[in-house]
């Protein structure tokens, strides 16, 4: 039992990292797997204007501010993608290929995944490709923008952003009836590639092209119920209570693999309600 | 329905400007309600190590970088207390003393009570115990009325009422210079028990005892069943969903008036989609 944690964080974005802090101010033994450069989402963020406290940020600035956090409270990132977590009774075992790793409570902020990218997505992304069309379009007034919208939601964002930029052009990726803004064209197609030079300067669908200022692709997945047997689902996300409880005992989940709205402030808030109820369970266990 | 705003946020810690920021931001009318010092709890933090993005800050500091961000995207703070919301069917009425104001949809970030009820404050309440100075002042015309005030605005208040009965005995439960009215006398001192027969007679304080014919308790909240008649409660908070729904449609809340723990980052999420959520109620009244 000698490595043995308190508690592990799966994820990096601002949920795990909310997550983290919180458990290490409370002294408990954590570990906390992601990715040195935290997230690819936040990164590649142009301009956050919605993070309570910090006016307009980019992306890249609000990295660097979480980075000098964890440091000043000397909490390091273990760079290891966890395969599957097992729950083993009191305590979790955490996969990593080959490797495990212990903990008695664990906070799962995986965040949202993306299958594979079109050709192209990774390379302009943050120049024009995004996930949060209402987040971005603010930079578009005047211009085109093309929505790749894989759910319902995403045709209510495009009709939404349709009101702050000159056209919409939504690709819908799924059957049914759309009644938009008249300034949204649909157009049906399947998108092969994205193309521009510095920046985005179409959306190449498998039989037209689509001259456009940017692309947001919207789309849900991943299943957690992979990564943790027995898992309980509610469709795509992770389900929990108000106080970010799994239905095993011990598991908690924060962030965008909640639920949406998949927002920044959400996600910490989560992380850290997620952190402190997971040391209330500690506390009881050794009660 | 000349001055119907979108949404209505009342409270001005870190739930309601997160609302309020993040309706702004959809484009929706707003109007804040809360105290242009923000809030009394921040302000007197000496030092926040769990604001993720914002190491180790003041509460001082952190108020400041609020209020810049405010004033940045355009978003007043109207410093009237609400004493009652009305749900009227598609809207909602917000009552400020003998003003009105009108929402759409309401966000409730009022923070909680930390305080117990004195001795006999819910026996006399209605009988010479009240929240609101000015709504009942006009009832004690010529007689001596006590206000407890936990705030600058309670001393406003008291000073404001003066002019309507005989005399003001005002206790601050805060420190600061007063100037105030002639017929204002202040009177230091921990308040105990509210005592009386039918109605109150006195007020008890530790080291002294005060000859009353009302006693006026104002604090930064009202208790949030006395604020929404029919509003569901859960214990002592606001009972929400994940959505931060209340019982009433249309009407959210947000913050540590829905629970603990009582956390900045909690709070600041939770106003987050209490507002997103607010936004997407009002899209599908559109439609």
């Amino acid at each position: 039992m000698s490595n043995r944690y308190d508690i592990a964080v799966v994820g990096s974005g601002p949920a795990g990292l909310s997550a983290a802090i919180n458990a290490k101010i409370r002294n408990k033994s954590i570990i906390l797997f992601g990715n040195s450069e935290l997230s690819n989402k936040i990164l590649k963020a142009p301009k956050i204007n919605n993070y309570l406290g910090l006016e307009s940020i980019t992306g890249e600035h609000l990295k660097d501010k979480f980075l000098s956090q964890l440091k000043a409270m000397d909490i390091e990132i273990t760079a290891e993608r966890i395969n599957n977590i097992y729950a083993m009774g009191d305590y979790f075992t955490l996969m990593v290929n080959d490797k495990t790793y212990e903990a008695s409570a664990v906070i799962i902020a995986a965040g949202v995944e993306f299958s594979k990218p079109l050709e192209g997505e990774m390379e302009f992304l943050g120049r024009g490709v995004g996930y949060c069309a209402t987040c971005d379009a603010p930079l578009y007034k005047g211009k085109t923008v093309t929505v790749i919208g894989y759910n319902k939601e995403a045709a209510e964002e495009a009709d939404f952003i349709s009101e702050l930029v000159n056209k919409v052009k939504f690709v819908p990726m799924f059957r049914e009836n759309f009644k938009m803004n008249s300034n949204v064209e649909i157009v049906n197609g399947v998108p092969i590639s994205i193309q521009g030079t510095n920046k985005v300067d179409k959306l190449i669908l498998k039989d037209r092209e689509i001259i456009t200022d940017a692309v947001f692709i919207l789309k849900d997945s991943v299943r957690p119920e992979q990564l943790v047997p027995g898992l309980e689902m509610d469709e795509m996300h992770i389900k929990v209570n108000r106080k970010m409880e799994t239905n095993l005992p011990g598991l908690y989940a924060a962030g965008d693999i909640t639920g949406k709205p998949y927002q920044y402030m959400k996600s910490a808030g989560e992380g850290q309600v997620a952190s402190l109820n997971a040391v209330s369970y500690l506390d009881s266990l050794d009660k």
